[in-house]
C-alpha cells in the first residue's frame, strides 16, 4: 500500500524549495521566531484555516488571497504574536508583512502568504519584521527546512518535520512538511500551523480537494486540551519543479500523491498531539462500526479528548468506564449494547458488558507505551491505542490525543504573567 | 425581585419530607454510601436525565417509570457504583433497590426512584442495600437532609444544600434540594445528581416544565471538564403539603415557585461548580447580545469549559486572548468587531479591540476573588466574573465554571488505582 519512503529535508526536500529561519527579536526568550519559505515558481496553492469567529488577521488575508488567486511563492510566519484581536492595525500589519517579503523577494505582494502564533490581542512589532526579512533572504537555502520549523514553534518541545518521496512512472515526486502546535489543539481546525511543499504538478481544483480531505483525516482529528484557536491554518504548495506530469484527474497518480499528502499530515497531527503540553504519551483511538466516517471520527475525537480519560492514562489506569463515557456523549447515536472497548491488546468491553481483564497486565501496557514514547525523544510509533466499536456500520475513523498531566496545568498557568 | 428567603433543612425544609443517609458498606473508603429521600404522601414527581448514549440502568428506569406515571414516593440514591455499563444485571439491580425500599417502606414499587453514582462498570452489591435499607428507615427523620446530602458524595468535598421559603397568599411554601457533583461536570445535562423537594401543590405538566427550564438555566450552563456522565440526574417531587391552592396554570404562583426553583437549582449548580476537583474558585460568565438566549448559554458555557482559560484563572492571568478565543469557536456566528470582554470592573476589549487595562489590578481581582471564595469554606457569594457581549441582540445567558488546577489532574489520574 505505501510506495513511498521517508526521506531527510522537511519542507525544502521537494525540489524548488528553500527556506530559514531566524531570530527577529518577536519573542521574549529570544529564540528564533521568524520562518520563511519560498518556492522557486509560483506554486499552485491551497489552505485550510481556523473556523472560529475570532481569527487572526494574516488567516482572513490568506483565506482572500487564496480565493483571488490560486498560486503563491512565499510564505512568512513569525511567532510571539498571534495578530489576533488586533482590529485596523493588525489588517495593515499583515498587508505589510507581505508588502516587506514582496519587495525582498522581488515578487508580487499578492504571492505572499502570511502565518503567525503566539500571544492573542498584541500588534506585531512591524519594524523587527521589516528589518529581519533581508537578512532572512539571505539565509534561504535548500537545507533550511529545519531551521524554519524551529522558527515558528512557541511551547513546543520540539520541531515537527517529515518529507516523503515516491516514484510516479520513473521520476520521482516529494511532499514534506513542517508544524507546530502545543495547546489550544482541537478540530476545527486542528488549532496549528502547519506547511505542506510538494513539487508535483497538480491542478488547483484537485489540490484543494486533497488538502482538505487530508485535513479532515489528520489534524481535524487531534486534540489536546479542546481549544480551537484564532490561527489555524494549513497551507500547501505543489510547484510542479519534479518536472513530472500534471495531475489533473482522479487516478492512480492522483491517488498516490493523496496517500503521501496524508501520510505528511497525519504524521505532523501526531507530532503535534504528542507535543501536547505537558503530556508524556500519545492516544490513538480508532472508532469502527459507526454509520458512517464522520460519525466514526466524532466519536474518536470525543474519546481523545475526554479530560477524564486524558488524566486516567496519565495516571496508568485501565478505566474504561470513562473510554465508554466519552463515546456515549460524542453526540452520535449507538445501542450502548453494542459497545466494545479494546485498550492495546486487552478486550475490556464487549456487547455493552465489562469483561474481565488483567488489570495490573493492562496498566503495564500503559506504563510501556508511555516508556517507548519518550526513548530517544518524542515518538509518535507507540502509541496507547484505544479501539472501539459501536455497531455495525461501515464508518470507521481515527483521531490522536494526549494525556493530561499536572504540566499541562503549570505551562499554562503560566503562559503570559 | 426576590419574594423568598433562605432557611435551613435542604430536602426536608419544605413539609412532609423525611430523609437519612448511613453507610452501607459501598464505597471503599468506608464513608456514608446510601441515602433515601420519603414524601409523607405521593408527590408529583418530574426529571431530567443524562443525554449519553451510554446510560446508567437507573437513569432509563427513572425516565420509563416518570413516562408512565406522574408521581413517586421516595428516591433512594447510592454512592460508590453508578450501575452503568453493568448490562442485564445491572437492570435487573435497579429493579430490586425499587423493590427492597418499597417492601421496606410499604409502598407500591413504582412509588420508588433509584440514583447511582460512582464507578462505571461496577456491580452494585445488591445484598448490601438488601442489609442497609431497615436500617436506613429507621433513620429517616425531619431533619435527615444533612446525613442524605453526606451519603450522595463522591469526590466532592463539601455537601451541598439550600432550601428557600416564600410567602404564597398568607401561607408558606418550601423548597428545598441536595446535589452531588465534581468531575465529569458538563452540560447535557450537567452531570451530576440533584434532588429537590418543594411542598407546594403543582399540576404533573406545570412541574416538569418548570423543572426543565430551571434545568437549562442552572445545572446545563456549568461545566468541570466537559465530561458528561453516564448518571446525570435531577429528580424534583412536588407533594402539596403546604396545603397551598394547587398551581396549575401560569400566573403570579407559577411564577414564585418557577423562581424558587430556578434559584435553588442554581445554588445547586454554582456549588457544584465551586466544588470541581481540585478548582480553587468560580467563574461565572455573563454573555449578552446574542440572537437568543441560547446562543448566550452556548457561548458562556463554551467560555467557562475553556481548558486554557480555566488555567490562566488558576494562574491569576488576566488572560482575555484565551476569553475571546472560546467564544470565537462556541459554534455561534458574531462579528468580532462586536465583541466587548469585561473581567470583574476591566474592560479588557472592546469593539473587537485590546484596551490599556491595569494588568497588576486585574491579577489581584483574581487573587481577591479565590480568596474570598474559600473563606469559611467554599462560598458561591465570590465568583470570578466574566461578561462578554457579541453584539446587539437580545439574547443573554450565564454559565459557571471553575479554575483548572494541579489537584484536577492528581485527582482523575489517581481514581480507579
Amino acid at each position: 500500500m505505501t510506495n513511498w519512503q521517508r526521506i531527510p529535508g522537511g519542507v525544502t526536500a521537494p525540489k524548488g524549495y528553500r527556506a530559514a529561519g531566524m531570530r527577529a527579536g518577536l519573542k521574549p526568550s529570544g529564540l528564533p521566531d521568524l520562518a520563511l519559505i519560498v518556492s522557486d515558481v509560483p506554486a499552485i496553492a491551497a489552505g485550510v484555516f481556523t473556523t472560529s469567529q475570532v481569527r487572526a488577521a494574516c488567516v482572513d488575508y490568506c483565506r482572500q488571497r487564496l480565493q483571488a488567486k490560486s498560486t503563491a511563492q512565499a510564505i512568512l510566519c513569525n511567532a510571539g504574536q498571534a495578530n489576533a484581536a488586533t482590529g485596523a492595525q493588525g489588517w495593515a500589519t499583515v498587508l505589510e508583512q507581505a508588502q516587506i517579503v514582496s519587495q525582498s523577494l522581488e515578487i508580487s505582494a499578492d504571492a505572499v502568504l502570511v502565518a503567525s502564533t503566539g500571544v492573542i490581542g498584541k500588534q506585531i512589532p512591524i519594524e523587527k519584521i521589516r528589518a529581519a526579512v533581508p537578512e532572512l533572504k539571505t539565509l534561504l537555502s535548500e537545507t533550511g527546512s529545519e531551521s524554519a520549523s524551529q522558527a515558528i514553534m512557541t511551547t513546543d518541545l520540539v520541531p515537527k518535520t517529515i518529507a516523503l518521496e515516491a516514484k510516479l512512472g520513473d521520476q520521482t515526486i516529494r511532499v514534506g512538511g513542517i508544524a507546530k502546535g502545543s495547546g489550544m489543539i482541537h478540530p476545527n481546525m486542528a488549532t496549528m500551523l502547519a506547511f505542506v511543499t510538494c513539487d508535483a504538478a497538480v491542478s488547483p481544483h484537485l489540490w484543494q480537494e486533497m488538502v482538505s480531505q487530508a485535513n479532515d483525516n489528520s489534524f481535524n482529528q487531534i486534540t489536546v486540551d479542546g481549544d480551537t484557536s484564532t490561527n489555524d491554518s494549513l497551507i500547501a504548495l505543489a510547484n510542479g519543479q519534479s518536472r513530472t506530469p500534471a495531475i489533473t484527474e482522479p487516478g492512480p497518480a492522483a491517488d498516490l500523491l493523496a496517500g503521501m499528502l496524508t501520510e505528511v499530515c497525519a504524521y505532523l497531527a501526531k507530532s503535534i498531539a504528542r507535543d501536547g503540553e505537558g503530556a508524556t504519551c500519545l492516544l490513538e483511538v480508532e472508532v469502527s462500526g459507526a454509520s458512517d466516517g464522520a460519525a466514526a471520527r466524532q466519536v474518536a475525537r470525543t474519546i481523545a479528548g475526554s479530560m477524564l480519560f486524558k488524566s486516567a492514562v496519565f495516571g496508568r489506569d485501565p478505566n474504561w468506564g470513562r473510554i465508554a463515557a466519552a463515546a456515549g456523549r460524542a453526540g452520535v447515536f449507538f445501542d450502548q449494547e453494542n459497545l466494545q472497548i479494546q485498550l492495546g491488546d486487552f478486550l475490556l468491553m464487549q456487547r455493552g458488558q465489562p469483561l474481565n481483564y488483567d488489570k495490573a497486565a493492562a496498566n503495564a501496557y500503559l506504563t510501556h507505551q508511555a516508556q517507548l514514547s519518550n526513548q530517544g525523544g518524542q515518538s509518535v510509533e507507540h502509541p496507547v491505542l484505544v479501539k472501539v466499536s459501536i455497531g455495525q456500520g461501515p464508518g470507521t475513523g481515527r483521531a490522536w490525543g494526549c494525556d493530561l498531566s499536572y504540566d499541562y496545568v503549570k505551562i499554562n498557568a503560566e503562559y503570559t504573567t
